[in-house]
Formats: structure tokens, C-alpha cells, sequence
């Protein structure tokens, strides 16, 4: 049961080797508590190894602190003075170009098969690329210990997909299959439109290889990246990239310059995609992040809770490969219609967390039965108007202030959902609702109306 | 002690004579459990209804029920289809006309004067308007009892200031003293930009007696009333009184084509205040609220907790006086830099509180700081970007998930504060900020600056 000093896992070779890979790659470090971890330790952390490419994590690190291209603080350099925004003939927009919508949805998917791509039937089984890891170095490039028997390990970035693409053999997939474009987004929004018709048949229209979908970013200082060219390159810009005074730039028709607002949501061609994962993809150079690491000092064995940032995370972004596209375009999306970002949990005076996402969607589709002609009442069977006041909670016996004209009115939506099997983005609920009134809470699902209906007219 | 009954005030002449008043009015109701209240009570009410001008009120009341005239439910028929857009000539714009901006400045008040009247010096001792009142009213007019000698009242709406200044003498007051406009806002507004120089310098060059300062609307169903046109008339309509397809409507930029949004903030000349006051004012009719009121019933005497709208409170708003004005003008200011109400208490997922107006004031000095050549470090010394990356409180040792990079990065904004006895709108702050680093929190007074300097350049 116990094995030989040195050889802990049960496999003298095999750990012999590991250990002469790492010193050879300047890793050797890591193996440092080896003698005063147990057996079950030990294996563990040689099976953690084992899988380790020190080599390329190695050559990760130099071209990612190196300045051989854009990505690095060299190049970071005067970002503001190299932004352009997206020019309009590549840019199609669902508030600017309304009488172009009805042409671009023709040639793209139909919603029905849109909406059952939405709900999984044609989505294709990718791997799951949520989380490749990569292990966090200190400034130095040598691997960090979480513990001394565990390395320090981080996720490798959404850009991660493109790789996995290439390792599960899925590009070549899609080909057999024939798929020739994918439709892919990377954060929880609940308001997501799979397969878009309109973004799609956009882009099918301007020959695109990559498109990107945005929505309009009108405040200088709001946390969100941008799509432009950098040395006419198109790329995402990060908000923590940029000036205060190139997020402030606004063209003339009022606008922020740079507006085109980056919701990680994209459409490639196959063959683009092939190029990426065949070629592009292992050009990239990592993002690197400077954070604070916890890990154990390996000179000393004391775990170390630094106060400044002592070490990075490596990360590819979907994004990256905006770049090698050689015909990108822009697609521009209201975002109360498309766009309600999960990315925290419900707290107080919180954004983008369960409680407004599904506000979000509530009040999409309380617009949704409005415009089709439905109507809501309140409980004395009055019409509700179309942006109800509401006084927030207050009885209606308080005393009404001067300020009451100004109230928020919306905290509370009409509570309202309708499945995609009935609708994909508000179509065909005429014969649902038309000259109906309602009292919420509505469902309209694939086996009717789920309601009080009062006064069907 | 005990007076004759229908005495009770201690009065009898004046009691008598108000109850025949009240009477003749269709109002004697009022006084139906007279006989049930004691001295004091009966003081009270009769001190009430003393300054209550019941044929007043009556003839509110039918004005506001009629239909003579804009505002009734028949003139709201189909205001949709009567409502245009505010032209281009009328509207200046802070983001689209940045050109102008500094002409209009110059033809305003200096910065300083403008500092001075925010911070008071140069106000006028304008009565406090916020609470002229009127009584609640059943559907059939007649006043309703709160209690049984205590009226049911409610606030006659910010439309009171004109009668409040014609009652006070104000506007003969602003004649004598050489005032010939005033700046006027009637709601709570952290960022309220008191006796704007470009706003004022801008209705100045075009000859406007009334203007209005607005921000775009962005959000169809944003709760916010807009300025437009009915009838060739200005007007706001608020958003109650609109239906979803008028506001979702768009002109060719893409923008919501009503897309004015009032923020109670006006100009106003001392001539047209004086014909307002003395001619328009009191042809205006109320606007008709339909509320819930608890009140007793006259013949039972029982408290009625009404489960749906029993009645009426009637209100003026200080835009009714647009629709007289002979040259209106409009002006467009960005939210971000002019617009934080305060409306509600802070609770969760609050808008328009404590906290959001702290951060929207916060959020713009600590732009005027970076514009005017400083910048912030954090505690390690390091640069924090324009737009910092904050991870919501995790901690740094959390592993990172793929959507960080789509993280809130300013929930938190830097804290920092600039009196507007240094700086009216982010001017003359070079000298105090200039190449300089700062640690939040920063504050910048006459005393000078109050923080932790590090690295002085």
C-alpha cells in the first residue's frame, strides 16, 4: 500500500517521467510537498499533472506577456487613438433599418424552426465548453499551489469553444451534417432569440462569415465592451480598455461614437469556423488577468492570502476571433426585446439577476398581447393602460404628493408568458387575443389560455 | 361650554351663514354629524370649511368632468393619432448641437452666478407650493367625509405655484426687482443643474417665453411623459394616457419618435409667468385622478373601505401652462449627467432612492475628475480604469466563471465629491486634479482637497 518515497502514486515510471517533464519545463516546483502528502494525495495531484501540457502552458505565458501582437500592454497603447466605430454599410439595425426587416426575416430560418432550435430540438450536441482550466502562474510563469498537494487552477475563458471544436471533431461534424452556419450565444439571457430569422437572413444576405449582435450603449460609463476596428481590425473593445473621454466621443447625430454594445451573441459559417479551429484558434494569445492568488509559498509551505495582485489568469474570449473574419457585420437589437443578462444573484438594488430577468420577459410579452390587440383589467375590470401607474406599494388612501405624476410606474409588470411554442417573437397571437381582455397572470402555452378571462368581447 | 345645536363653533351667525353657504352649494352634507361632535371638533371643521370656496370647488368639479376643453376622457379620444413629434427647430440638444454649446453658454449666466442660485443666494423667497389642497370628491361632486368633522383632502397638484404666486404678489415682485425669467423644478433631482447657462443662454437666443428641459426617452415603456404637439399645441402627455403602438413609434434614426421626456425642469419669462398668473391659470381645468377613497357615508355613518375607485382628486400639474405659451422651446440634457430623481426609499431593487442618486452624483465627479487630467489608484497603488472592473464582492479568490467579462463592473462607484462652490458642471478643475492620483474616497471643497494624495506628479 505504501509505495516508495518519491513514487507515491504506485507508478515509479510514470512518476519519474512527470517529474522530469516538469523540471525540464522550470515546473519542478510544484512536486515540492510531494514526501509529505499521503497516498491518495499524491495520486491525485499526479493525475492532475499527468493531463498538464507544461510546454504549452509555458509558451501560453511568454506569448501572452510577450509583445508579439495585439492583446498585451505594449499594444494596449494607444487602443483610443487606433478605435473606429463600425462603419453603417456593415451595420443592419432593427430600430434604423425597420423597412429592411421583413427581407432579411424571408431569408432566414422560419420562427417556427426557429423557436424549436430555441427549445433544443436542432441544437447541435456540443460539448459543454464552460470550463477548461488552465492553472494561474505568478508574475514569474511558475505555476501557483492552491494547496501542496493541488495546483491553483482557473477557467480558460468562453474562447475555450473553439478548442474544444477542434478536440471532439465537431467542425467536421457540422460539415457531414451540412450545417453551414451556427448561431451561438455565451451568457444566460433570458430573452435570447435562437436563430434569429432577421440576423440570420442578415447575414446571409451581406455573404458574412462572422456577425455579431449588439445592442446600443447610451451611457458613457455602463459596464459593457464594444465592437469597432483597431487598425481596421474588427475586435471587442472592453469597457476597462478605453478613456473616459473615448467613451464619451458621440457622433453627430448624438450617439456614442462607440455604441455598438457587445451581448455575446453570434452567428459563423462553418467554413469560417473551420479556419478558426484549424488554423486561427492557436495563434491567439491568451487575456491575462492580474489578480490576488491564494497559494502556498513553496519556500516556506505557509499559504499566502495576498493584499495586491500577485500572479495571473489566462483567458480566451469567443470574441478573439473577430479578427480573422474576413466579413464581419453588425447586427443592432432594441435591448428591452432581446437582451436580460443573468450575472448575479437577487440582492439589493442588484441589476441582471432573477428578479429582473424575469421582469424582463413579462413585460416583453405584456407588449407582446397589446400590440396583437389584447388587453388587460384590473380587478374592477377596468383597462389597464398600456404603461400602467402603479403607486409602488402605497395605499391608494396615502395622500397623493406633487411628485406622484413622476412616480415609477413599471416596478411591477403585468405578470405574462407566453411558451415559444406559440410565439417566437410575438407573432401569431391574433387569434389568441384579439379584442380579448384579461386579467394577469396570463400563460399562453401550446394548450391554450391560462387566465381569468373576463368580458371576452 | 355646550352651544345650541348647529352652534357648536361658539359662533352662531358665522356657523349658521356657513351652512347655508354650504347648502346652496349642494355641499351641506358636510356638516350631517354636526350634532355628534364636540366643541373642539366642531371648531375645527368649521375653521375647515371657513376658507373652503364651495362654488369654487363645484365649479371644478364640472370643468373637469366636462367636455369643454382639452383633458376630459373625450379629448383624450384619440390623442394618439393627434400627437407630433417636437420639431427640430424648437429642440437644442446637448449631445446632438454640442457645437452651439458654448455660444449658448455664453449668452446664459456665468457659471458662478448660476453655482450661487443653486446654493441659494440668488433664489427667490417663493412661497413653499408643495400643498395647496383641495377636498376629495364622490363621482356625483360631492365633497366626501375622511371623518365625521374632518373633510377628505388632497393636494391640488405642482400646478398650484401660479396661484400661489398670483396670490402672493410674487410675480409684481419679480417685475419691481428687474427679473425677467426664472428657472424652475419641481422635482427631487441630485443633479439638477440650477439656472443652467446653456439652457437659459439657449431659450434666450431663441426669444422662448416657455422651455422645457428634457432627456431621451430610450425605453417604450419607460414611465416618463412626454413633450410633443396635440392639436399644433405643446402639451405633455403622459405615459399613462398613450397607447403601446404610439410609443413604440420611430422616426428614420432609429429613435423613438416621442422621445421627449420631461423631467419637470422649466424656463419660464417673468411676462408670460404674469400672463399665466393673471389670464391662463385659472381657465385651466384639473386633471381628474380616479382613486380608491376611504370615507364615511353620510347616511350610516360607517367607515366604507371602498374596494374600487368611489371618487375623485383633482390636480394641476406646472406643465399645464405649456399649451400658452407663444414661443415653446425645447431642450434635450443627458440623464447621466443631469437627471437622478429621488422618488422612492430605499428597498430592493429600488430605482430612483438614496442610494441611486448618491451614485449618480458620484459617478459624474468622478467624470469631471477624469476629464479634467486626474486619476484614481487603488489601494495597491495601481491606475483603476475609467470604467473600473469591481466583482460584486466576490472575492478574488473565487474561481472566475466565463461571463466575467460581462460582470457589473460600477455598482460601486468611486466616491467622490465636488462642491459646487469649486465647480458648477466639471470646470475649473484642472488645478486641483490635474496628473494628479487620488485615493477614493476624494472630496474637493473651497477648503480644497480632502483625501488620501499618493504620488503627486
Amino acid at each position: 500500500m505504501a509505495a516508495a518515497e518519491g513514487d507515491a502514486a504506485g507508478d515509479g515510471a510514470g512518476t519519474a517521467a512527470l517529474g522530469q517533464r516538469l523540471a525540464a519545463g522550470g515546473q519542478g516546483h510544484v512536486l515540492r510537498f510531494w514526501p509529505e502528502l499521503d497516498a491518495a494525495a499524491r495520486r491525485a495531484l499526479a493525475a492532475e499533472l499527468r493531463d498538464m501540457d507544461v510546454a504549452e502552458i509555458n509558451r501560453f505565458f511568454r506569448r501572452a506577456r510577450g509583445d508579439g501582437g495585439g492583446g498585451g500592454a505594449a499594444a494596449a497603447a494607444g487602443l483610443d487613438a487606433r478605435m473606429e466605430p463600425v462603419p453603417r454599410d456593415v451595420l443592419g439595425s432593427a430600430c434604423r433599418d425597420r423597412g429592411l426587416l421583413p427581407r432579411w426575416e424571408s431569408r432566414g430560418p422560419a420562427p417556427a424552426a426557429a423557436a424549436a432550435a430555441g427549445g433544443g430540438a436542432a441544437r447541435h450536441p456540443l460539448p459543454h465548453p464552460l470550463q477548461g482550466m488552465l492553472p494561474a502562474l505568478g508574475f514569474d510563469g511558475k505555476i501557483l499551489l492552491e494547496e501542496k498537494g493541488k495546483i491553483a487552477m482557473a477557467p480558460d475563458g468562453n474562447g475555450g469553444l473553439y478548442r474544444a471544436l477542434g478536440m471532439h471533431g465537431i467542425v467536421d461534424d457540422m460539415e457531414r451534417r451540412g450545417v453551414q452556419s451556427v448561431h451561438v450565444y455565451c451568457v444566460d439571457n433570458i430573452l435570447v432569440k435562437v436563430a434569429d430569422p432577421r440576423f440570420i437572413g442578415f447575414c446571409l444576405e451581406k455573404g458574412a462569415d462572422c456577425g455579431a449582435k449588439v445592442v446600443e450603449k447610451t451611457n458613457p460609463t455602463e459596464p459593457v465592451g464594444v465592437v469597432c476596428r483597431v487598425d481596421g481590425v474588427y475586435q471587442v473593445v472592453e469597457y476597462s480598455e478605453i478613456s473616459l473621454a473615448t467613451a464619451q466621443k458621440r457622433g453627430p447625430d448624438g450617439r456614442l461614437l462607440f455604441n455598438a454594445g457587445n451581448i455575446a451573441n453570434h452567428y459563423f459559417t462553418t467554413t469560417f469556423l473551420k479556419d478558426v479551429v484549424n488554423t486561427y484558434e492557436p495563434q491567439l494569445q491568451h487575456h491575462v488577468a492580474e489578480k490576488k492568488i491564494p497559494h502556498v509559498d513553496v519556500a516556506t509551505g505557509q499559504l499566502i492570502q495576498p493584499e495586491k495582485p500577485n500572479g495571473i489568469k489566462m483567458e480566451k474570449f469567443v470574441f478573439d476571433i473577430f479578427q480573422f473574419s474576413k466579413n464581419f457585420v453588425v447586427y443592432e437589437v432594441l435591448r428591452e426585446d432581446e437582451f436580460s443578462p443573468l450575472k448575479n444573484a437577487d440582492s439589493q438594488n442588484g441589476k441582471d439577476n432573477p428578479t429582473t430577468a424575469r421582469h424582463a420577459l413579462m413585460s416583453l410579452h405584456h407588449c407582446w398581447v397589446l400590440n396583437a390587440g389584447g388587453h388587460f383589467v384590473d380587478e374592477n375590470g377596468t383597462r389597464i393602460p398600456a404603461i400602467p401607474r402603479v403607486t409602488n406599494g402605497r395605499s391608494e388612501a396615502t395622500p397623493a404628493d406633487v411628485n406622484d405624476n413622476l412616480k415609477d410606474a413599471n416596478d411591477l409588470p403585468i405578470q405574462c408568458e407566453i411558451s415559444p411554442l406559440v410565439s417566437y417573437g410575438g407573432e401569431g397571437l391574433e387569434k389568441y387575443v384579439k379584442d380579448q381582455e384579461f386579467r394577469a397572470p396570463l400563460i399562453i402555452d401550446e394548450d391554450g389560455i391560462h387566465e381569468l378571462v373576463k368580458n371576452g368581447m
